[in-house]
């Protein structure tokens, strides 16, 4: 550390940005959802040490809601250290071993997400078709276990890309058991807003993100493994291909030992234990409830509209209505409009659907009573302007 | 979803806990350090969209405020999306083809790190061998290129495991680089607290975790990698081994074309904003100085105590004092007696040297006068609960 290098850019300007203030947006669009003040605040509590002693009391009440969350008793339910991807590649990584074959789905965005982390992880992807927008049907799924007898098979319980719920879930995993295959579970949009149960159901392993219905700033994902999942990743051959994601490493954190692995997200910590703290306070059953009752409302006022939804009534998924755009209308244009005028975000829809459709989010603290009644009367504005009444 | 599955759990017990208090800690440990109360108060932003222009806007400050705090101007220069280890693990991850070999440092704790995860990358590993507790020798790093031929060579800058600074890092890229080899610096614990000078020093590829020298809540992990680095990554033959972590498919959200790729923790990214809008208001050179004039007096102090610093003062790192525990004193009845007493967290040594020394922080926002204090003053007391005296 020489004065010379101290002078040699003595004269260096350093970057001047003012005060933080973002625009004060309504979160209607495929995620973030709007975060509850409640958890906004616990962002801002003070850190204590990753390895304190209040704080993995934190970790253990975090793990108990999540698990209530999640309607299981899995042990192995933490939250990961990163976004919703992070708890997915988490999930696919550890369990997919270099020579495992993994059947993924064709029907929306993340299905093609899924196969690109399973090839990175060593396995051999094969494919379950089903158009986007509509869910998988039990009797391919059957018909592909026949004809390539995969190790492990993903499906993604809410498609965030076509606004489709896959239903009869126990079906899937019973086709798949019956294989002796593991099941992996999406459920990055169902997780706190549609009925989803991890014992129950039979899957063996479930990921999410915090924010969507769950409303909690991105950071720390949910993610469950029953025991035979976790028997698998504690007896592979080879290590995982990731060290951060490695969940025989993170065990000796999350598990009984609580040994340093990494630093831990504290924060995003904190605030998804106040998220959860909020789903436990409403009841999981209350939470789904909701979300069926104000994204119906949303539903009925957007066919009210003259518009018409991506999915049929019986894939309909609440958190994430997806509505055709009208022939005639610049689906870019009515998006603009909305964020210029109102402060308020919808996105546009990815993939096949891009240019087809809106994805207006209904999840979490976004899913009340007035963002919806708001949407809907700016919404119609942002159509007539475009010469669309209905 | 039938009326049946919602009477099955109807009288499921949520689980009950209180509110969000922790205890009010004084961090002088090896991180996290203290976050500075503008940083907290960002963290209760409200959100916005992580596809929203003004994040877009957030984002851009938030690349071209690293790039003061790195000195450097790389175009490629991000906070990865998880804490300090992802940021690790994006740099040797993407940079490592299977195949390479990258040298590694034996003298701490993360030169091993850096090697499970070079090894994971599907590289082989080397090592150059230093005693725990002393720098590596430009003579050993240069034996060990002619004898390997490495084409990655990391090192740490700032070992947070031994409180040891490699000083003379343009003589190991020097080595390097006469060998046609990269460069990857681990600056964890010495960006923004110790000086660092990316491109002057001709590193190709350095990381950084934000909970140090930074004062941020861990989430959001400085990189920066030069177009050479960037050149490799975006060359390779096998696609990296991390979905998530996959430069090439961050290029296409942090770079020009702003696409999606995952959801960016948006709060995490707010609160970096902050805390390196504080290191550009006190300017980074006069950070620096602060760093080493307070962790001076925490150096003299601690010497007055009687107390011996683990590192000879030519290596001593600022950030991180390490000072061996003296005979006859049990190292975890202080760490525990201080923070019992008096909320202070300080730690214990790590691997070879684990009951060798204590680690104390003075990084950041902690690397405060009056921190550095009350750290003097109580633990002379719990020196003195042990018998010792000086």
């Amino acid at each position: 550390m020489s004065d010379r290098s101290l002078e040699t850019v003595a004269d260096d300007e350093a970057p001047e940005f003012g005060e933080l203030s973002p625009p004060d947006r309504t979160l209607m669009g495929p995620g973030p959802s709007e975060v509850h003040p409640r958890v906004l605040r616990g962002m801002s509590t003070p850190l204590v040490g990753h390895l304190d002693p209040s704080f993995v009391e934190i970790m253990n009440e975090v793990q108990e809601l999540l698990r209530y969350t999640f309607r299981t008793d899995n042990q192995w339910t933490i939250p990961v250290s990163g976004t919703g991807s992070a708890s997915m590649e988490a999930a696919i990584g550890n369990l997919v071993e270099p020579g495992d074959t993994m059947l993924v789905p064709t029907n929306g965005y993340f299905g093609g997400r899924m196969a690109s982390m399973a090839e990175r992880a060593g396995g051999e992807v094969v494919e379950v078709d089903a158009p986007w927008g509509e869910p998988l049907d039990p009797a391919d799924v059957e018909a592909a276990f026949d004809e390539h007898q995969p190790d492990v098979f993903g499906f993604v319980h809410a498609e965030t890309s076509t606004g489709v719920l896959q239903p009869g879930v126990p079906e899937l995993t019973d086709i798949a058991h019956a294989h002796d295959a593991y099941v992996i579970a999406d459920c990055v949009t169902s997780l706190g807003g549609v009925e989803m149960r991890v014992d129950e159901w039979d899957v063996d392993v479930a990921y999410s993100g915090p924010q969507k219905c769950l409303s909690c700033p991105p950071g720390a994902s949910p993610l469950t493994l029953n025991d035979r999942a976790m028997d698998k990743v504690l007896d592979r051959e080879e290590q995982p291909r990731s060290w951060y994601l490695d969940l025989s490493l993170l065990e000796g954190y999350w598990g009984d030992e609580r040994a340093y692995h990494h630093t831990a997200p504290i924060t995003n910590v904190y605030a998804i234990r106040e998220a959860l703290r909020l789903v436990a306070e409403e009841g999981i059953e209350n939470r789904w409830e909701r979300h069926r009752v104000v994204a119906g409302d949303l539903k009925d006022g957007l066919q009210e509209l003259g518009l018409e939804m991506n999915a049929p009534d019986e894939y309909w998924l609440p958190s994430l209505n997806a509505v055709r755009v009208p022939d005639g209308v610049d689906d870019g244009a009515v998006i603009d409009y909305l964020l210029e005028e109102y402060d308020l975000e919808i996105a546009s829809g990815l993939g096949d659907l891009a240019g087809e459709i809106w994805r207006i989010g209904c999840m979490g603290y976004s899913a009340r009573p007035q963002n919806v009644e708001f949407l809907l009367a700016v919404l119609e504005e942002a159509l007539a302007e475009q010469g669309f009444n209905g």
